[in-house]
């Protein structure tokens, strides 16, 4: 029943290949570090933690093959998607302790455990905030798909559940790549989580209509000032629900903050092929002459975030800074 | 090479059929009036000026077919979509020509006549507006297909260029049917006025990163104090432009404007079918146990909206009600 976006036995990656949801559930099986890198480029793969958790067990793959050095194989599978901070931060935790001479299958692990523990805190510390909510909007998809388990924007949702809680779900189907029609609605009906998809274009109207109490998601990139990066479209939900009064909560493990960056001025956006704004599922939609431009993220400043729902407590951007700090220090 | 939407022929009306755009351009002939109903639910045709004279030329088709009272034909037209206001004025002007006695056919061809020459105007008052601007995004279609010519948020595009304005054209999709990635583009292309596509997600990064100096959109209904009705979406790039300081004109014939009716509150909005956002092109996107709500306009309240651009002249928010009530008056 429990979702599992990843998996790693036998010396073999396994990933659920989410371009194939909700149609059909493929799994690949993967032995190449390079196959790792094309996962995650051809997003097989996607979700901030959940390619850093990719990352972390390509370079195992990496060192199973012989023919790679750390830093060479570090290199591959970095290049591949540039936003998502967490994907560095996987890489190097294997990195580390493969140049330290540490088994990197154990360095595996022990990050894939810490971001599926980080996840389900973020499900305990978020639901006290959903607890009076009755619907809650979400953008993207930042479930289990997203993280390996648990999810970030859906872990609170999930534990609030548990709790009793009842919660309608709003999913921004999340042009142009559906993660929310397609992979968030999916976990949701999974778990008979009362739910409806709607256009991204309605998110306005139903929030102004009072029909949104909360809205949650998750993040690519978060910096030091609490400006972050998320799914195109995340900056136009945050305005209009700041201007609605309704809170707007970002949920992230660690390895999404980028505390050594300090706004998000400069975070990398990646800009992805036109060819996923021209077509939906492979069919052309707009006149052949038409070309199109396709960010596959945006930034959104810290003053339209309510809080963060970190993996140790709720955390105002205005004290996210100390909170960074104090945890660099330890 | 000009867009013509419809136009009437030996007993016939003949639309362009808008669903089968950019792919083919395929023209229905109409002979009953129950087609053209059928016609504009089903979107053959949409734009709230061009169901406007679709529904004038439905009565004339009506009168043709000597089986139907004006008020039974006007019933049947004016029952298929609520929210354009334009719908119940076209069918109007030929219903009171019909009960006076007077031609329909002549009463239709002065109101198509009306409807072209108002959206020519508003080209004309609305170009001065974008004369400083580089960048123009636009939501949905407000082209010649929406208007039968020139459009209401293009015509000021196409005469500012055709006074040698240097204007590229942000054009949102504009999900769930995609009016701007199939008919504004197909409409630019034709022209070849630069443009690009994005997903509607993208709009706020757009304005965010500086990229654009102006809104302009169509109405589907205008309030006395200027709140409006128009396609979903509409809201949120209102309230993200104003969060960024570009003006956003909302641009319209007299038909649009509903005097009689104080605010946006109780404007009709039409539900559509839930297909429309769980499918794309036919092919299912979402989980088969998900549902989606499918709202195909929101409300934006008039505090959001910069000016009016009429067939007269441009009008702030807060002087729309006397000019409304000097028309009124003449």
């Amino acid at each position: 029943m429990r979702v599992r976006a990843l998996w790693f036995r036998d010396g073999k990656l396994h990933l659920i290949d989410q371009r194939e949801l909700p149609d059909r559930t493929v799994v690949r099986s993967l032995t190449h570090v390079r196959e790792v890198a094309d996962a995650i480029r051809t997003m097989v793969v996607r979700g901030a933690p959940a390619i850093g958790v990719a990352g972390a067990y390509g370079m195992v793959l990496a060192h199973q093959e012989r023919s790679y050095t750390p830093d060479r194989a570090a290199k591959i599978l970095r290049e591949t998607r540039p936003t998502a901070h967490d994907l560095a931060v996987g890489i190097e935790a294997v990195h580390s302790a493969w140049v330290a001479g540490e088994e990197p299958l154990v360095a595996a692990d022990r990050y894939r455990a810490e971001i599926v523990g980080e996840c389900h805190q973020i499900g305990v510390v978020g639901a006290p905030l959903l607890a009076k909510a009755h619907q809650v909007l979400t953008h993207c998809n930042a479930g289990a798909l997203a993280t390996v388990e648990w999810g970030t924007a859906l872990a609170p949702i999930r534990v609030a559940r548990q709790l009793g809680a009842d919660l309608f779900v709003w999913v921004d189907e999340t042009r142009p790549l559906l993660q929310g029609a397609r992979l968030t609605a999916w976990e949701l009906a999974r778990e008979r989580i009362p739910h409806a998809v709607i256009v991204d274009n309605a998110a306005g109207a139903f929030m102004r209509s009072g029909d949104v109490d909360a809205v949650i998601v998750g993040a690519d990139r978060i910096a030091r000032n609490g400006d972050f990066a998320n799914k195109i479209g995340t900056y136009e939900k945050a305005v209009v629900a700041r201007e609605n009064g309704i809170p707007f909560y970002v949920a992230a493990p660690w390895s999404t903050f980028d505390a050594r960056r300090a706004n998000g001025t400069a975070i990398p956006v990646e800009e992805r092929a036109e060819e996923e704004v021209l077509a939906v599922a492979d069919r052309r939609i707009a006149p052949s002459k038409s070309h199109a431009r396709n960010p596959a993220f945006d930034v959104t400043p810290a003053r339209y975030v309510t809080a963060f729902v970190t993996p140790l407590g709720v955390v105002a951007p205005r004290g996210l800074a100390s909170v960074l700090a104090r945890r660099t220090a330890a």
